[in-house]
């Protein structure tokens, strides 16, 4: 048996204001003047000056917006790539990803992307980068996907749905200041946090789990009961403990895997470009019989704040629309074997995922 | 306000057995065939063959057994800098720790001191290591100190018992792997458990807690009542569980800081030469009125597993050896900011620090 190699972020400033602190962080890693500093940011910050006052731009340094309404897309990151080429007079100094887990996952495959030859899509897959990363720093702004802190960058192919796994994938700096999540709308705040409860249940229910990732997990899931359960945390309180729950959430999975909710929402995403924290939560709506207390407690959450997740979203699929939605799921197999067991293709037939799927 | 840009260890591999990988680990890391690789070992593992064998030794690398007996000090870090410089052709390829915090320490120093001038006591305090410290891997055999995780390597120096702080202090590498702790004493399996149980006690009950020392430190001291205070863990479970808590412990004083137990417990180890484990522990059993919840449990845990404390060990000390361990203890403000708050020095007399060393 032979253990990962865990690369973890080796950088990591904690505190509320700590976003301040950006500009003198990025300044010892600036090349050279005509080695621009790229912003990847969400444009829902496009008119927030709050946010935009405290990056100091030098030089050519430049400010992206990117929509993150849809998953990000290999499509979307060779687009940016060859944008990022065209205006700059050298290899960038960095990229910096402020935003939720989609301007996260492209900050990371652009980085790769600036120093690897190719498009991105051939790179999906474990260990296929071959060039270390251009210096990346992640700035999250909603909290709960773990993108943050994980060796994956998530991203929907012409193919398959499935993410740039590699050493060189993770941030070289991570900036966790709640103070950015608190505009956050509430429905999408309930998504992304329950992406990191179900990350939790995943794992700590799954056949690969060990006491790294457990007491990652039963942390996170600590957490998000706290947050999503009870009603005696201050907003701050509550922030700061789902970003911590989000970076605890992605460590637990380090060791271990996602599971059944994962797979299937990879699926939804690919054929219907569902978003990744609503996709989750409606497929594991209806997984009470692989996670009986975690979907039990899931609901009691989704009661507690006024959540109605759309129903029926599968109801007008054709057979071939299924079949490709069961093909992409099917696919990601570490993540059936680590739900189901080393037995896992006897459990999920085509058959039983097409019920399960016509469910939602 | 500005917040630490906390360094993390960069590579960690968790499992049972995952100390066989450490060959295949460092192999890409050699300078070449007269750079060696260094290896810092505890002496108890001298006639150990099951550990030694695993080491595969090429070229010119080198075992150095070093005794834990006694705390590290500044003069040994030197002498072992001087042997291993006349030893190598080359500046070494990498120093590799095996051992406890003793070792551990050794090691991160040691390394520090390959790449930079002077002595070790030049670098005691924060942020004074100027170039980055050679490649240094951490690999612990007994779990508590969190000297795995932390940035700091704590020396007894001539003047002072405090810790060479810096960014280039982390390991590059940690290999976690509990089958190497399944031999320690119980007695040192406890005291040094206890270093890490005591770390939880004083990050959550200090005034710079926030929420990333807060998680961090409600996960380790969880761990520690599990495997200290109840009997459902199989041998195994509880000595991966005590890794676990050892790391997060660690992880918990990165944006916080240890207390009263600590700061007493460095003037002991200045003056006596008291190990820090027991150190802690001796203290701590009379800290009732900083810790009342958590002393009361400590208590618990003690007569569980049957552990009689030294007593009196500075019933014979003049009053000129009791104002050397106060000023050692009462230098280290941060422990006492930490512990009782800006105005500390009002609450912690050196006449009532004098009073609690009495009753030990």
């Amino acid at each position: 048996m032979s253990y990962k190699n865990f690369p973890m972020v080796p950088r990591v400033i904690f505190g509320r204001g700590s976003f301040n602190q950006l500009n003198e962080v990025l300044a010892p890693k600036r090349l050279g003047i005509n080695a621009p500093f790229i912003f990847l940011i969400d444009d829902v910050f496009k008119n927030n000056s709050w946010l935009k006052s405290r990056i100091e731009l030098s030089y050519d340094d430049k400010i992206i917006f990117v929509s993150s309404k849809e998953e990000p897309k290999t499509s979307q990151v060779d687009a940016l790539v060859e944008d990022i080429i065209l205006m700059s007079k050298e290899r960038p100094s960095g990229i910096i990803g402020i935003g939720g887990g989609t301007l996260l996952d492209l900050a990371k495959a652009v980085s790769i992307m600036l120093t690897n030859n190719g498009e991105a899509k051939d790179y999906q897959g474990w260990d296929l980068v071959k060039n270390p990363a251009l210096y990346h720093v992640g700035i999250p702004t909603i909290s709960g996907t773990g993108a943050e802190v994980s060796r994956t960058t998530v991203l929907t192919g012409p193919e398959k749905k499935l993410g740039i796994n590699s050493d060189y994938t993770p941030f070289d700096q991570v900036i966790l200041d709640s103070e950015l999540t608190k505009d956050v709308p509430k429905a999408q705040w309930f998504y992304t946090g329950m992406d990191c409860y179900i990350h939790c249940i995943e794992s700590l229910t799954g056949t690969y789990l060990n006491a790294f990732s457990e007491s990652y997990g039963n942390m996170a899931l600590d957490l998000c009961k706290q947050i999503f359960l009870e009603d005696n945390l201050s907003d701050l309180e509550s922030q700061e403990k789902l970003m911590m729950a989000s970076w605890h959430g992605g460590m637990s999975i380090a060791y271990s895997q996602v599971g059944v909710a994962h797979a299937m929402s990879y699926g939804l995403s690919y054929l219907l470009g569902t978003k990744h924290g609503i996709g989750n939560c409606i497929v594991f709506d209806h997984l009470e019989e692989f996670y009986p207390e975690g979907v039990k407690l899931f609901k009691r959450m989704k009661e507690k704040h006024n959540i109605t997740l759309p129903q029926g979203i599968c109801s007008d699929l054709s057979d071939r629309e299924f079949d490709i939605m069961i093909n992409i799921s099917l696919g990601l197999e570490p993540l059936w074997e680590n739900a189901l067991g080393k037995n896992w293709k006897k459990i999920m037939t085509p058959q039983k995922l097409k019920d399960l799927y016509k469910k939602m």
